[in-house]
């Protein structure tokens, strides 16, 4: 694949990956990861200092599905629309099979009867490989700016 | 044309209809869109649930230009500055002429002696077709996640 | 160098350049900015008046590595996290060496324990030539849209 080619398969699956979880198909969320994967929400400030603890962890494709169950059955929020805003893709080389990639993002928040407002900044910091003919994250990583989370964190980002 | 050189001129349209919006170039807005076109501004409330009430609708290229003189002459409102970032395309595939393309939006408003804020975020819901070797709108919804609009609308989006 | 090469190519210049705010890899800033340079931070209502009071000014990439040491060494401020999101891209013709850029941007800001909220909204008005095999900066204009600067302005945009 060029790397003309490369580019546009990743804004095509960004944009698929942000319509995903604005358009709240949360079963169809899982897809876009391998099955040994990694998805993890953590502040810059755990980030950076190395610390582990994450706001949001999934070591499985399994656990991703879990989530998905929670967000839909068990867990009770209010309701609510997201909105992410992707920019700034920077693609590393190929380590081998894996594909570094990093991008902004801005989420809004919108609840019902409220005006919408930022809800989270940060950097997608992210590992994918090939996997079915499909580029699929093997590790996702949102590292977001502020440690407090406006109202809570219920859906993915 | 190809994927790529589509993708591009995409970009480059999508840019240059914001930078109009931002310019306040509010005289060549209707040149986006082709003569029988509909342009619709409509909560994500009511736009999922199918209701029609649209907080703007203009239902052909005259009511454009007719919005653009109530901007410039017959409305009154406090001097603002907004600031598109549009991100995340998605472009359909053809169907005959028309071309669907998504995209998220967030616009930014800035009220005379105020801190910039998040106006709006929402998609634009787009059908495009090549009219006069230049593509145009014949459909674009901007569908917002806020029922609450801060201030007013005054200006397109 | 092809429409689409360039395209891509600056698409991956702004990406690093914000990663390099972001990630306050501040001494390799003036690395984006020929040695004649200006750097200019610049209320709209001043740019559009012609006034030439800026928020921010460097007329040599001398004057950017001294901005870099009063961040790093003799400025006293609260720590804070930023983030930009660059959209919307506009590619003018070449006049000579010189390529016209335009992009609007949003930045959000984050103090230690507060929400992240918007801290300015713009436009960066660039003029870019190749130097050294690589695009770098002669002229950056950051024209954002409010007067107001919420806390400070610390770091550059």
């Amino acid at each position: 694949m060029s790397k003309l080619d490369l580019r546009v398969r990743l804004d095509e699956l960004y944009a698929d990956y942000v319509a995903c979880l604005d358009d709240e198909e949360f079963e169809r969320w899982p897809e876009f990861f391998v099955e040994s994967c990694t998805y993890k929400i953590i502040s810059r400030e755990n980030y950076d200092c190395g610390l582990p603890l994450a706001t949001m962890l999934c070591e499985s494709n399994g656990m991703l599905k879990d989530r998905v169950v929670a967000v839909r059955e068990t867990s009770t929020y209010a309701p609510r629309f997201m909105r992410h805003i992707v920019g700034n893709l920077r693609i590393a080389e190929w380590q081998g099979d894996t594909l570094g990639v990093q991008a902004n993002y801005a989420v809004f928040e919108t609840l019902v009867d409220q005006f919408t407002r930022v809800f989270q900044s940060g950097r997608y910091i992210d590992r994918l490989v090939v996997d079915d003919g499909r580029l699929r994250f093997r590790e996702k990583i949102c590292d977001y700016d502020s440690v407090l989370v406006p109202n809570s964190l219920v859906f993915p980002i």
